[in-house]
């Protein structure tokens, strides 16, 4: 990662700007009340392929001149996107090949968005070119402060089964495993009659009469992610070969968790992402802290773009719940709060018409009359007057390891138990460290953990013998770790580790012998008088002590949670409390300080500073009552920043 | 429409013949049973194409010839139907193309019914020949009362998804739009890079990888309802050339609403519908209630046929209940309260094989020592009795506005919330004027409102500026009306209304900033003591008065329920109780007139009368304990003929 | 059926030896431990045709030589699989039309297992291919002791829609019919304009519109399983050539009752079948006994082999269970207590990779110093000490008829109520049978049935003229019959019995004229104070006698239970409390004799026993609590063998 966006200081303020939707006058009226609201930046042309590049080869740039001039003009920075995450019809049209296909060999089509399949030849080849084209035209254009490769990569298709993926599939698998003999080895093929005898025969893992070899599962999942990262890169250096010094960026976006992120990190200039509440569900806000750690996580802790979230509503919930009164400055702080400094929406005006229709945006439907307009105003000059906070940065010591291929591998249909989520996992041991203010990063598995006092594993059952020894050394390096159940069971491969479970026997001092996932909704007792939920398992400690044993069921005496020196086993999994209760001892006993030494229930808590020592503490009430933190008085569903240090002052 | 069945006086009464099924030794029992039942009209032929025309163009016409002059001879009428329902297998086999093709691009295999696609230019050529030769040939027989077109237009294939579709949709939108720019324009091709530069681009709504366009589905829906139509046109007019006096009709089915009867109203010289209780329905009689007003509604208020119904279970619902005594005369004079002069059923004479052969009939499988044979024989006493009623007429002063339309917009996948289900809002106020012994018709949104003193627009979100016009003039001559949440947010195209939600700003003094649906289950208190339920609105009274506001949640205060002179405007739902005591407060000061002043529960009530004068008020009590209505005592489950003015005889 | 093992003396112990994915060197410290564990049978290549025949006819049959030999010489019998299931991925590449395809014409892919079509010519010819050179090759091997054809047929894939089989289902058909117009009125064809007039329009079901029709939906279900049955004989007699001397088998697996075993039993030398418990299943062990005696009454009561089991969790399940202490020989013996003489699993080591890498094996991955190994091994002492059990049998006097064509017809999507499972029944009633201790087979409907004092038939809706009248003869033999509701209402075409519903009508004395299913979770009283449940029927006794009669609802006073001699009709189902006391009094006034006079709650007893009267009572008690039966105390979930008679022994 090279640099953040040096056209637009402070924060980045804004959304999408769909022009193209609109007739020109409304432009104007657009630009006056970005200027009212302080809207610093905006992206353009993220759907816009069909009305740029009209007909093979013909490119109609007049339209989006005319809009960057204004747009520069008034002081309106400008993302430039390549529009190429929808091919228009002609194109489909013109090229049915390049339509993707699905597991049971139904063609998509056009008519929607994303109708690509990420391998296809000719899409990527129009999709570089017309990335290409904007790259020389708009290079130097005032406007223009940052690129916008396509959007959301891997969102709705995040992989394709059709022939022509098969065969960039075999390449993709020969590239990595040189011979077929290797690849028959490394999936396993010696079960069910599967050996190939030649790279034709390999194929994606198509609808298939039983469940499908799990490597060959995994290996799609990967070459898929890598296909599409691909894609990025052709559009990338194409836009660099023009426009070397303005910063590119893509907006990830984690629909189903389909592409694997880590290896993207280090091929864009700036993170940027998108993130959406779920209206309906149980705890939006601890969602909201999960994607910005996430997305600070893969700044490697530098400030990040929040490109994409709503004023209000969103339009693919089964039901979407409006943001009542005051949420929609407390989401989008929350994003700062946790490193992010552009604070962008999708989008900037509501559309008329098209499936997002109901999406909400900065200048809804009704206009300026409204509680949004009135917000999306009063969050511009909040963020107008916070911009010395842009810039810095917030560090965590405690790190949860995640990684994209133990959520593939879960997802294949057989495995030990459907309730052995290592998403959900992640994200109830987040929720339990967001609760005792403890901020953390995500790291990946082969990541530096050197500077973190404590590293949580809550579902890793896939790690190679080289990241697992990453794991072995940040301990001996005087580290702290917790491992939850199941972990290291398999290698890269998703072979099993034979002879007790576990890439870490040695390091933790246990040996699972035996797993006994539970039935559904059932718990057992622990000796410590909490219950162990979803999954237990047959396990001994060889030179661990032994915490917490199950006090009832088939492994009645059997650990439960072990230690040996600073390397903590949990074999199962807690409800929420005894999991807050169990990473607050091991946090203590690791040299992990809380953002707040007591947090009231629902508070949370972030500080974000500058390497000079000015720093903020962003805290959200999100419970029912008023608290009172720092002196300050949150109400329910409010957000303050509370400037520590030298000056102090309130901005709620 | 131009007349009845002049064939029939009286009730028709009788059923489905298939008596192709059976061997004509059977018939004569048939004609004997038919006789001691009173059946006075059957149908004929519905799905016996295979039967009459065994290869391309070989008509075998003499089975038919002898079943005609037996119904003939035993004076019982004959719908004679075309059969083309179902093409068949040599048809099928011999043109492949002519099989439908779902979304998915399945192609869908004859060997049920219904197999065909409805744009098949060989099916309707096929369908027209045999609709003609059978006219030529059977226009002047005596037992020829009616001809009954194909078979319930759009049940299981109301849509068809092949490349000879896309081009006869391609053709559809040739005709509505002129140019591929007016297309654009309509279906907000701008949104997504859809736009289209040649028409030779435009396809159906096939899967893709997200949300399809929502005006090209909607579009996609209008087209394939018109298909259906021309294709009964074509079987029409081959009829009609040769027998150009006797009605011609075919019978609406509501399957997943798939088909605009609106459209087709116009088209038949009857309206026939058919109709079967879900056995495990909340309550049934709301489900007969309001598909037998709808018929009378399509038909104009003129007596309408009950072409199919079921003596007792039917076959295709997971658990098929069976009626228990006395509900088969129930059931059918329910139907003829409502306007209703002809009961049919679907069928004569249980089928021994094939798909259906658990459909109860008139002549059950255990023969006529049964429940039903004697029920049915009651029933033809019953109707012979009341036969004076047959051709007098239900007036209704309330109408509902029903658009198929609305349907069709609410079952796109991005939409505000699932719940706002436009079927289940109209049945919901249907059943609340049931309960308040209110009749009423539903209305097309562009139909002649004049005639009622109250209209209720329950669910109406998409609306045409020309008949949101409609509306207002229908109040500014003296009309109440009372609208319902999102009610004319969009136009024709699903375009969305902006500057404050709804074409009735002005009619109803109110303006719609914001919708704030409610999460599954939950409610919301109002000012006046009830709950709204499912969706809310922040909405602002501008000219109109506001009776009912938000009592708690994020929109206290804000209006639930507003005024301006006759019209109302609700911006939430309300359980049933709530909602029978507001409409019975709207049609009271709208002067609407119940049947009965003070119904006890569970009683419905409704008047068919003459233009002489002659009336007779049909009484049902669905309630578990005997009611006294008019004198009469009703045990549960029983309905009562009441005649009032002159002549007062009971026929309970 | 010809013979058992000969080869084997005392009960067959092992499983799968899937050697082919271990290296060599695994091999030497397999056959050690097999004897550490008194091994004395596996089953070998059920995989291993990619391993075996590596290109079109080149075979590679060095690594399988030395496996042979190795188990030889350590005294390890050999179950030689053909290795048929799966096709390499060379053969399906080459051969594409042999994959199969699904009822919405989806081709399913190689990649898992099982990917052939079962009328495939290529897959046929070669798969005999395969098992003629292996029985060439290894007839005459010291280690052969069992031929194994390939491997669970009809599991995954037991029916094809493709144009290959849409052939060869017309071949079947023709044979079966002789003419198209027999077809046509087999099948009702002149319902809804089906009427076939050329063999080639016939299909299989494929996705239709509506309802497909129901028998050809059932003569394809029995192509279905005749084609495979031709797959399996194909198979079979090539190794016959070769070696005429060895019993062949396949193993039978239930998976969704898509192959009719009744006309397969005659066709193996020894029955083989699959058992897997359900975890989450409410009685896992009313399902083994299930499976156990069906496994049984295949093999017409002589010894059976299980040959398919696991030692702890599967991997197919959603969550899958381990098994606590001791139940590994709960399992086990409780299949031998009902008459299995093989008690071998899948597999003897758990695979490393793949996709049932998570199914437990005899050598669990955590190597010996496991629960399951000594578990293992003391199973395996258990089977030494109790050899002389082998070959001895399980007789019982009770039976209860069970066809694969009435599982058939329910799934029809439309029929009278989808809670009228026979599976489910059957499962019920002979779980009511277990608890009283009551041994009983399964009997197809043209059985022999005098053998028995008591026939159940639970469900049997279907039934030809020629099976009635063979229970009207066992009962005029003396025999006692309970006839369940809905019972002999369709004859084998599915064609309705008219006038009165049923076969047996002069048999029970009693006339069905109306079917009620019950609402879903619905009950009706009874007068004898029990419930009926699922369903009711409008009957009348004509020359029976009403013991119970409905008490409320429709069809208070209309007859529950019936009796004419020894013929008893039951029109409802009941609970399982009050279906165990009916079956009580009918089984006491059959004669029948249980093995216990009181049987305590949740323990099941049954009798092994050798022509000579040595005898054995296996009990298991699968309680909560300790129980004491027959001198001995069980501990919840042990199962005890108790020796009676002469010597009296105690194993547990």
């Amino acid at each position: 990662m090279a640099f953040d966006i040096p056209a637009v200081p402070g924060f980045a303020f804004g959304g999408d700007y769909s022009a193209e939707q609109w007739p020109e006058e409304v432009w104007t009226e657009d630009l006056r009340l970005m200027k009212a609201a302080g809207v610093t930046m905006v992206t353009v042309g993220v759907f816009a392929w069909a009305m740029l590049e009209t007909a093979p080869g013909r490119y109609e740039f007049g339209w989006l001149d005319r809009l960057l001039d204004q747009l520069a003009g008034h002081g309106v920075a400008v993302d430039l996107a390549t529009g190429t995450a929808s091919p228009p019809p002609w194109f489909s049209h013109a090229h049915p090949g390049s339509l993707p296909v699905d597991a049971d060999g139904r063609r998509l089509w056009y008519g929607s968005r994303q109708a690509y399949c990420p391998s296809s030849p000719e899409y990527r080849c129009a999709a570089a070119a017309l990335a290409e084209r904007l790259a020389e035209r708009y290079a130097g254009h005032p406007a223009l402060a940052m690129w916008h490769v396509n959007n959301e990569y891997g969102c709705h298709i995040a992989r394709c089964w059709c022939d022509t993926s098969a065969e960039a599939f075999r390449a993709w698998l020969s590239h990595r495993y040189g011979t077929v003999d290797a690849l028959n080895a490394a999936w396993g093929t010696a079960f069910w009659s599967q050996r190939y005898t030649a790279w034709e025969q390999v194929i994606p893992p198509r609808r298939t009469p039983s469940f499908p070899n799990p490597t060959q599962q995994l290996d799609f999942y990967r070459f898929s992610s890598d296909e599409l990262l691909a894609c990025y890169r052709a559009e990338r250096d194409a836009i660099r070969r023009h426009s070397p010094d303005v910063p590119i960026t893509t907006n990830f976006n984690r629909d189903r968790w389909g592409v694997d992120f880590w290896s993207w990190a280090g091929e864009v200039d700036l993170v940027s992402v998108d993130h959406y509440l779920v209206g309906e569900h149980a705890d939006p806000y601890a969602d909201l802290a999960f994607v910005a750690d996430l997305a600070r996580s893969l700044a490697g802790g530098r400030p990040w773009a929040l490109m994409e979230h709503a004023t209000s509503a969103v339009n693919w919930q089964p039901r979407n719940l409006a943001k009542p009164p005051g949420r929609l400055r407390r989401d989008s702080l929350g994003h700062v709060a946790r490193g992010a400094d552009a604070v962008l929406y999708f989008q900037w005006r509501a559309s008329r018409a098209g499936a997002e229709k109901w999406h909400s945006g900065m200048v809804p439907h009704a206009g300026t009359e409204t509680k949004v307009w009135r917000e999306v105003v009063g969050l511009g000059a909040d963020l107008a007057a916070l911009s010395e906070v842009a810039g810095s940065e917030v560090v965590a010591d405690t790190a949860i390891v995640w990684d994209w291929a133990n959520i593939w591998v879960q997802e294949h249909p057989s495995r030990p138990s459907v309730d052995l989520d290592p998403v959900r996992c992640a994200e109830q041991w987040h929720a339990a460290l967001r609760a005792l203010t403890v901020t953390s990063d995500f790291a990946p598995p082969n990541g530096d953990l050197s500077r973190y006092r404590l590293v949580l594993v809550p579902a890793l059952p896939l790690v190679s013998d080289v990241d697992a020894a990453n794991l072995v050394s940040y301990v001996e390096g005087g580290g702290t770790v917790l491992i939850g159940p199941c972990g290291g069971v398999v290698d890269e491969n998703d072979h099993v580790r034979l002879n007790g479970y576990g890439a870490w026997g040695e390091l933790l001092g246990a040996r699972v012998e035996e797993f006994f996932p539970l039935p559904a909704g059932h718990t057992v007792g622990l000796s410590d008088g909490t219950r162990g939920r979803v999954w237990t398992e047959l396990a001994a400690a060889t030179t661990a002590d032994v915490l917490v044993s199950y006090a009832d069921g088939p492994l009645a005496g059997a650990p439960a949670l072990t230690r040996r020196g600073t390397a903590y086993y949990l074999t199962t999994h807690l409800d929420d409390a005894a999991l807050r209760t169990l990473l607050a001892t091991v946090a203590r006993s690791a040299g992990v300080e809380p953002v707040l030494a007591d947090p009231p229930p629902g508070v949370e808590a972030v500080h974000r500073r500058h390497p000079d020592g000015r720093m903020w503490t962003f805290v959200a009430n999100d419970g029912g009552a008023d608290v009172e933190v720092g002196g300050a008085v949150l109400a329910p569903h409010t957000l303050a920043v509370l400037p520590t240090r030298a000056q102090r002052r309130e901005i709620d």
